[in-house]
């Protein structure tokens, strides 16, 4: 990324630097799941990446997707050294990264799992070197692997970019262990809002309002959870558990969460004994039921003061209104 | 990523597959920028990598960066060969990620910057080996600097991990050519929600009707875009250029878009003779002017079909109801 030298003031680029709070922080070494988390901060688009060996066909979900070069035109990503699919993707010589569009959470879910009919439940196109290309994708790589180089626990394969292909539609994200979507950035207002809506407020206002609304909400969410021991993963494994998930599976569907993310938060549920197991399906215990209960509680107390302003009929055509801006 | 298997339904995994229409495809060495815009779907963070090489201090807006291997502990990221700071990060030996927030894209316009100042501009604490830390940066990397690779235009620098730190908060985006930020994505709904909105709606129902309006609302407007031959770098060119910016780094600031999509879009509406340039600044011709209306009153009537079935006091009722919400 390149940018024109910028005239900032010192203010814009302190801006709320004080205020970040420390959440942990050591040693990579002594807590490989913190690592993960940190890892996590830094949010990613979603690829599958696709090979064809012979007869066989291998591909998985993977989000260590990252350009190289224009000129050649390269790219990169790493797979685990013991996943069964190394030995096909560096034998093939080629392979094809679909990067995955905002609506296909569900093929994410399926090329990351073990899914033994992945190719034959998702629509694709054989490349030019017989890798399944996507449908749906918003964008095709079809790549010629170049080099392999070291990287740990994982190799990193090196692609030299044969063909690509663009498409209409906006990414699928990964972000702090779940999958998101991305919103663009509203360019900064130029001028006062119009004092009331109105059909003729531009759409940057309305959006940048809508926006704005949405990331405050998120934002408090997050300090209410925060206060009572939870995390965006953690209060919705909660929730998915009182609505009668209990198995991996179920709870990967209910929460859109990683697995790794499921695993962690099971993990830091039962230690604050907030669930438990009983005939291999979690359950909440009675303290999960209540922290339950707390979190919607607060929630609600939450909405009452931020609206408390408003009568309800406001509230109310705010919900219509709402509804018909989300309309298909 | 790894996902416990999902008993998905085809239809499921199909959805709107055959619905994505191809923009552009091709050959990469035939065309740079293509490839460019091609790689640009799949969404990243944002990054500012820095080093200390004895006296100097280098540093700089990445947004290639990629975790590897969890253990050891290794990440990566790309530096252009011709970089001037390029021979100060393999001196080096060490350097630092900050993972910036969605607060700072000034700080991550200044560090894409050749800016002078810099480290002085913006708060910082040297990591243990001297590297920059960034204040307000919601992740901290400090990596000795293990493996270097060829890149082809640029060089792979491959870290290991020596000390994380992760903050709160919430990542800034590079996604499409423009600055975004992640908006998790709801769970799914588990029942009908309810009929009216009210202080005791659940978040995830709010929150969900919320970024489905953004989103419905974003997609709408990027069709419109797309039929007078505009994409959002252009429309933002269009905007900023009508309002008065006319240099590189104006048109940096208020459009919130890379140097590279802003030098792409201005080439693009110079070849349809929209922008002209007078006295090294980028004005708009009268062709543009009027392109430019042709977006607003398409909004405007797009916003009137849109919300037609609801009378103006519901409509200013949304607005005071959307502004108590985003209220700080």
């Amino acid at each position: 990324m390149s940018q024109a030298s910028a005239n900032l003031s010192p203010d814009a680029a302190v801006h709320d630097a004080a205020t970040r709070a420390l959440i942990e922080a050591g040693d990579p070494a002594a807590d490989g799941r913190a690592l993960r988390r940190c890892l996590g901060q830094f949010p990613t688009g979603v690829t599958v990446v696709t090979a064809r060996n012979g007869e066989r066909l291998v591909g998985m979900a993977v989000n260590s997707f990252a350009a190289v070069s224009l000129a050649p035109p390269l790219v990169l990503w790493s797979i685990r050294r013991e996943s069964s699919s190394a030995a096909d993707f560096l034998q093939a010589g080629h392979y094809a990264v679909s990067v995955l569009a905002d609506d296909q959470v569900a093929l994410s879910q399926l090329f990351g799992s073990a899914h033994p009919k992945r190719f034959e439940l998702a629509p694709w196109q054989a490349g030019r070197h017989g890798a399944p290309l996507l449908a749906g994708a918003i964008a095709h790589l079809e790549c010629r692997l170049e080099q392999v180089h070291e990287g740990g626990d994982h190799l990193i394969l090196v692609g030299h970019v044969e063909r690509y292909a663009r498409y209409e539609g906006t990414p699928l994200l990964f972000t702090q262990g779940a999958y998101g979507v991305a919103q663009e950035l509203p360019a900064p207002a130029t001028s006062q809002p119009a004092a009331g809506a109105s059909a003729g407020q531009s759409e940057s206002e309305l959006l940048r309002d809508l926006i704005h609304a949405s990331q405050r909400l998120s934002h408090d969410f997050e300090s209410h959870r925060q206060a009572l021991g939870l995390t965006l993963p953690t209060s919705r494994l909660l929730n998915s558990l009182a609505e009668g998930a209990g198995s991996a599976e179920e709870l990967a569907r209910a929460t859109l969460l990683e697995q790794d993310e499921i695993t962690d938060g099971v993990a830091a549920l039962a230690q604050q004994a907030l669930v438990s197991t009983d005939k291999d399906r979690l359950r909440l215990t009675p303290a999960g039921r209540e922290r339950r209960a707390a979190i919607a509680a607060r929630a609600d107390d939450y909405m009452k003061q931020r609206l408390g302003g408003l009568v309800e009929s406001d509230i109310a055509a705010f919900q219509r209104v709402l509804q018909a801006l989300g309309r298909d």
